[in-house]
């Protein structure tokens, strides 16, 4: 059994596993199991949409921001008052598509795969690494809301039913090409298969 | 001549032309010779990091949405308010971070690039497409507000100059880390070199 085979045999057993607990987001085991149907693709991580609630000045930055709530359902009014009654300084929603990882050990299927994903709103995806390991796609959404609800003490949002139903269509309809995305290769995986 | 340095040949005569006709944004000669100092490397299409208004109820998508004011420079509250005044039902602002696009003709030299960015704040950098042609690599800040200003008709934001503040003082951030990236890479181009 190659390496990747190997490596493949192992996540499909966590990601079943992680089925059977429970721990998986309700209908990302089909998804999973489509995305890792042809022989040479492998899922890593992989997040199909969320909405968060982000503590600090800078959302975009690791060091200085921090998430206080996160959910890959629907995200209401009150899910953010809740959180804004905590009295963060900074505070801020982020809403973001579908990011996924896969590794391949062969540079024409990672290339097949940028070509296949662009289509389903995958627009800014690429080759992040390449090495003895195998070589890692990064498929990223282009659907992204990063909006500011505080800033330095005052509130800047108004209309919060209104970006609420935004963003929750904005990341379901993301989610559904991701969906969309995992069946054409699975169907026509070409030098992944 | 290599198929590439006659390539970089051609683009550092167009990029010197459109500094002497003035199309080039302020500080982008320097920066552009920078990055083209490696051999190996010829850069593509570049933005310095933006803030744009968009008209559509979708920012990411092209179909649904168009740019109805663009500056690299810094946004103004007047400048939003004079584009909001024009009434249009959905109205975002978009702040980015430098994106930038460069080819090279070597696998090695793509991978030190990525490797190289990463602390720089280019987050979400990856080798886009891999052809005869070359090897094109996308480095995109994570830098990032998507923000809207009107939804279906009304106003959801207030507090805009704290708004206009924060993401001035962003994009100007990103933009720094490019130039400290472009220097760092031309001073230490291994396989690019």
């Amino acid at each position: 059994m190659s390496r990747l085979a190997e490596e493949k045999r192992r996540v499909m057993e966590a990601i079943l596993e992680d089925a059977i607990i429970g721990y998986l987001d309700p209908g990302s085991l089909g998804l999973l199991e489509t995305l890792n149907r042809p022989a040479r693709v492998v899922t890593l991580s992989s997040c199909i949409g969320r909405v968060t609630l982000v503590v600090g000045r800078r959302p975009w930055s690791r060091r200085e921001a921090y998430i206080a709530f996160k959910t890959h359902d629907r995200i209401t009014v009150d899910d953010i008052v809740r959180v804004a009654r905590r009295g963060f300084r900074n505070l801020w929603l982020k809403a973001t598509g579908p990011i996924l990882h896969v590794k391949t050990d062969s540079m024409e299927c990672a290339v097949h795969m940028l070509s296949q994903a662009r289509p389903y709103g995958f627009k800014h995806s690429g080759i992040i690494s390449v090495g003895g390991e195998g070589i890692v796609v990064e498929f990223m959404s282009a659907v992204d809301v990063t909006t500011p609800l505080v800033i330095d003490g005052s509130p800047v949002a108004t209309g919060l039913e209104k970006l609420v139903d935004e963003v929750n269509d904005a990341v379901h309809g993301a989610r559904q090409l991701l969906h969309e995305f995992a069946r054409q290769l699975s169907s026509h995986p070409g030098p992944c298969g």
